[in-house]
This record gives C-alpha cells, sequence and structure tokens, in this order.
C-alpha cells in the first residue's frame, strides 16, 4: 500500500526543540511495540538522527541512519536504482521511497524514513524550486510519501523537513495503539 | 601514519552555533584543496553531517555519512571488524580509526571522520564511564585519534563531541596551508 499527499508550507515555525518532542513521542512508540527504526537523510543531513538520539533511550531502538548528500551515495549506500534517478530526479517521490526501503534493507529496520529535498539557497529549477521536499516512511505493509514546498532559509528548511519525517513517521505509527 | 592523544573536559561550553563557524571552516579548505568528506557517527546520530551542512555550498565536498547507533551497523555498513569491537569495544581508539576508515572506503571521500562514545546518561561502566568519547579522522596518508571524557549531560556531551571531530578534522586540514 503506497499513500502520497502533498502539504503546502508551514505558517507557524518550527524550532529543534520542537523536533525532539517528536523525538519522544517516536521513541515510546517504537519501544511498546517493539519496532526498530532506520534514517535515510539527505537535505537535512542528519539532523532527524540528531533529534532521536537527543532522548536518552534511543539506542533501544534507532538502528541508526544514512546520510546519502551526493547522487552516488544514494545508489550505492542506499541501492536507490540509476534510473529512478535518472527519469524523477533525487528529490521526488519515487526517490524517497526508494531511499526509506533502501535504508530499510540495510540496518534490517522495520520501518525507516527518508527526507530528500532543495534547502537552498542554490539548487532549485523552476519545475523543481528551492524548498521542494520529500519525506517518506516505510515499513513490512508499505509506505507513506508527501511532498512540501518550503518557504524558509536554508536552516529553517531543514528543520520543516526534520519536523516532517518525524510527524509523517508518527501518523505511521499511532495507529498501532 | 596514526596519532593518538587524550585530553580533558572543556571548561568553556560549545554551542551548536559553534558548530557551524568549525564547518564553514572545514567547507573552505575543502573546497580549496579539492577534498571530499565522509562521515561516521555514532554516540553524536547525525549531529556532526547537520552542522556541516548548515552551510550553503556543502554539496561541493560533503559526501554524506554513515550513523552507526548499534554494534551490527558499525560490521555491516563501516566494515568494523567483530574481532576488533570484541577485543576493544565500540567505544575505543580503535573503533573510531575503522569507522573513520570504513565510512572513507564506502563513500570513495579522500577525508573521513568518526565518533564514538557513551552519551549517557546511562551505558556507562568503571573502565568506561558516561562521557568517554573518541574522535578520529582518516585520509590517505594515516589517521588522528583522540579520546576525551566529558562531564555534561547527554546533549552537551554531543555537542562538545561534535566540536572535537571538527577540531581534529581542522588540525588535519590546516597544514595543507
Amino acid at each position: 500500500m503506497g499513500r502520497e499527499a502533498t502539504v503546502g508550507p508551514r505558517s507557524d515555525p518550527r524550532t529543534p526543540d520542537d523536533l525532539v518532542g517528536l523525538a519522544e513521542r517516536v521513541q515510546q512508540l517504537c519501544l511498546r511495540h517493539r519496532l526498530t527504526l532506520a534514517a535515510a537523510e539527505s537535505c537535512t543531513g542528519g539532523l532527524v538522527g540528531h533529534a532521536l538520539t537527543e532522548v536518552a533511550g534511543s539506542s533501544g531502538y534507532f538502528l541508526g541512519g544514512i546520510t546519502s548528500y551526493g547522487d552516488e551515495a544514494k545508489q550505492d549506500l542506499l541501492d536507490v536504482g540509476p534510473a529512478t534517478l535518472e527519469r524523477h530526479g533525487a528529490v521526488s517521490a519515487q526517490v524517497a521511497v526508494a531511499m526509506a526501503e533502501g535504508a530499510r534493507r540495510r540496518f534490517g529496520s522495520d520501518l525507516a524514513f527518508a527526507v530528500t529535498g532543495i534547502a537552498g539557497p542554490s539548487g532549485g529549477t523552476e519545475s523543481k524550486p528551492v524548498g521542494l521536499t520529500y519525506v517518506a516512511v516505510a515499513d513490512g505493509e508499505g509506505h507513506d510519501v508527501r511532498r512540501y514546498t518550503w518557504t524558509g532559509d536554508r536552516s529553517r528548511n531543514k528543520v520543516d523537513s526534520a519536523y516532517a519525517a518525524l510527524e509523517l513517521l508518527l501518523e505511521r505509527l499511532e495507529p498501532r495503539g
């Protein structure tokens, strides 16, 4: 099962502390259901892993992550197909899902999430502007993927992207109770 | 060539903003000398990669990183030998160097750094207390590794460890001019 949604930019600013608040809920749910988690980060550069590991006890469920800043790392370390990268580009729903699935396989985790986007200030094009970001979550049942277009600066876009990844993860975890 | 040093805890607190200041210097030197960089993070959970990618243009030299929070990820994704882990423990000079060398190989980068430590509050033992941290840098010529024992809380220890990794990297880069 796959789900895709498009969501606009946030009107309310998020802070790194907000990330840790979501990370606490992710940890609580993963530990309760004995689920392990892995990360695949591109534009966030490790920020989501940093937030998850701010919470004491995160080693009980968080196995680690791969930050694939370049296309080669996406192929070699996350097994994203060159045809997928070529056809859809590194910042696409297809690559976000492939990154999450790759991280899940590489770490042998129950769940994995991925973030890929253009944090700015450069790197944007007409069809893929600065701020365009995809977040994805994959587990044994399928995946969710969501698209955002942030309008902040590089640092703000990274925080908003990290927040969106943690939110999508929580939406996948919370129905488990 | 390998060098090892032991350094005590810091008296002056470091902040995440201080990390970005060092990241700017790392980027300047890597771009000047056309050197690529990869990361292997354990206790910092992605914080160093986050700091490096706060600087616009970091994709010009930073290829990415592997956050290996568990021993399995250190073996499977960074090629740290099981005998090295068994003999010296995950928080050791030997494993820090092996992680840096593993990241360098996996990403095909000129330079790589590694951080492994016990951020706390739990996980410490008499011989390996909370706060014990090793940082390492490897390039084609050899490696440096340095040991610290931080005395802050989890969050502070992560920032100090990230700062120490960036400092060691700069010490390896600066003699190139």
